[in-house]
């Protein structure tokens, strides 16, 4: 059985938001057995000796599987994937496409995406935001409004199949749903709507809900 | 023989730090012959209807083999290091590992670098830009510490082989090498001149050199 390590504590803005559940929906998506362990990020666990062992970066995920250990979330969903033989294509250029579509996900909207909602949300009012804050929105902009162009007609960013890039990209999108931008894009209004809707994803908030009231 | 979209025309600042440069080492790398499609920036190229069609976001680079297109840079290397059987270790954990520390360059580092860049650089003297810097310098300080402890001792990021991880990091210490962060951390600097001393990236600034004089 897998190990995930989960934040066991975090504010209230970023719940339902952080890269732990990432890692948690491509379990239940593939239907691997794994067990929870808490990181309570409020009283110092992202820095403690033993979650360093396991996630240098202090961030969160961070996975093990017996004696191997991993972390960064894309790196976790696309080996519980590989590991359940589910969620990403096995031929070579439907794995490349599932890797094309997860790095739009994590290198060419996240970055954009908490620009984003870090001058809108977490500093909003400061002043260098607010003079920031025309420029990072529209880059965030353009970008959606090209994710939004390529989803036309499509389930999911790989066709009719859910996939690893699907679990990304929706998180992503999850960072700037305080937003009314997402709105204004139909399809990926729609896109972001039917992922959410997915058994295993309630499933994870259900699992994480319990997990941060414990 | 795969193709790959690379600029033929970009501004002298940014010389030397495109993410062509990333697909065109992996193929030097990969020992994989490769043609150059190039793509002139300068005049709209970006934007044209032709190069949409295979890179949607308008960014570079591209890559096709035959009638198969992709693009985001990371896909493109791992694409090519698996055509090639070279560059990604082909075990299960192996692979595993060159994914996160690919992701940590991508995910983890690279919008750190590219923030700290672009208020110490591209907007600098701006007013939003001075009073956000020290926060998003020390960001890209802290993790570029963590990244310095982790290379203590290795040759390359997974270990004694050079990877396809290795190509992405080196292209992101690229992004900040104007600034006086990286020759403070000793092993990241160390690390960062290996990796550039390889003759595979001699001979990418040369084809890509001669590419922009033509």
């Amino acid at each position: 059985m897998i190990t995930i390590h989960a934040f066991s504590s975090i504010p209230i803005p970023v719940r339902g938001l952080t890269r732990d559940l990432r890692a948690l929906w491509a379990a239940e998506e593939a239907g691997l057995a794994y067990e929870i362990r808490p990181v309570d990020s409020m009283s110092g666990g992202l820095s403690s000796e033993d979650y360093l062992a396991v996630s240098p970066f202090g961030l969160i995920p961070a996975m093990e599987d017996g004696a191997f250990s991993l972390f960064e979330s894309g790196a976790i969903v696309f080996y519980i994937a590989d590991k359940a033989g589910k969620l990403v294509p096995a031929d070579a250029e439907g794995r490349a496409l599932a890797m094309q579509w997860a790095l739009v996900a994590l290198n060419t909207l996240e970055p954009a995406a908490i620009n984003m909602a870090v001058v809108e949300r977490f500093h909003a009012g400061e002043n260098w935001a607010e003079e920031r804050r025309p420029a990072v929105r529209e880059l965030c902009e353009k970008r959606l409004a090209t994710l939004d162009r390529q989803l036309a007609g499509k389930r999911y960013l790989l066709g009719d199949g859910f996939s690893a890039a699907d679990i990304l990209m929706t998180s992503v999108l999850r960072f700037i749903q305080y937003s009314d931008l997402i709105e204004t894009m139909p399809n990926v209004a729609a896109y972001k709507a039917r992922c959410e809707d997915r058994p295993a994803w309630a499933k994870v908030l259900e699992t994480h809900d319990a997990l941060l009231a414990a």
